[in-house]
């Protein structure tokens, strides 16, 4: 395959490595002065596919009054519960390393996993992760939920930018 | 006074957050590849003492075949057992803020805040720390000693630079 589709982890996180408060604020990361979009535009351009937790789908929803805002691309939302209702939504509970593999087998673009931290220890335990590109805000929460959970094994990356947007500090991994 | 001497943190950690793993071992750092010496030379030159915690004194003699390293500047050891035997260094359990407070008073350079964890989360939890200069090694290594601790409050930063030197992003951060 010429350039096989990724899976990229583009998400924002404290210095201390939370990516929301215990009670899901992200109030520090609103008041954080950035500096145009912070690349999200050109990166949305990079990808066709979301991926997120039954968590994240609710507070998006919540936060956006109910419209869908990934109305442009597939979109599936891992839950373990009842599916919802959407008709931009695939709701699954698929085996996570079957799922990636397939949707690898298909031409498109990359597959952003948006979060949250138990989806993201879900891939991270597969090693399925391509590329990460953390915007780390200036502040320290203290505690919450985090980008990173513990596991048993090394996981090397390359490091191949690092940028600031304003006081967001960007860094952008692949995975060797 | 003029330009007060501040007290920074200048410290490696994995991109999870990290300073060593469970058995505090830095191999996944050292096998990190660099660039030059990463600012050390530069960032010694602006600090004429170092403060850490026992096990952290401990690792560094180890690590050194029993040669202290820190012989050009005072150098503190915070310690609640007994004090060491060492000609280069005041072992002490001082309160940490007056400790700070009369460092401060004198005239001098920086103070680095070597580590480790449980000494950074004194000083954390005081907001002692003037200045973070963290270098993020490119690995995830699952579980460890953690750079920051849980604590309950947030503490704002202003991101001075970003810098990558080699395989590291180092990031500068100084208080609000």
């Amino acid at each position: 395959m010429e350039s096989e589709r990724k899976i990229v982890c583009y998400i924002a996180a404290s210095l201390d490595g939370y990516i929301a408060t215990e009670d899901d604020s992200l109030e520090w990361l609103f008041k954080t002065e950035g500096e145009g979009d912070a690349g999200y535009t050109e990166f949305m351009k990079t990808i066709d596919t979301v991926v997120m937790g039954r968590r994240t789908y609710d507070w998006v929803m919540e936060a956006e009054n109910g419209k869908f805002p990934y109305q442009e691309t597939a979109s599936y939302v891992y839950t373990s519960s009842s599916a919802g209702d959407n008709p931009y939504v695939t709701f699954t509970n698929r085996d996570i390393p079957s799922f990636v593999k397939e949707i690898k087998e298909k031409p498109g673009k990359n597959i952003w996993v948006i979060g949250g931290s138990n989806l993201l220890r879900s891939f991270v335990k597969e090693n399925l992760i391509d590329e990460w590109i953390i915007s780390i805000a200036p502040v320290l929460i203290g505690k919450g939920i985090p980008l990173f959970q513990q596991f048993d094994f090394e996981i090397p990356l390359k490091l191949k930018t690092v940028k600031s947007y304003g006081q967001f500090a960007q860094l952008h991994y692949e995975r060797l």
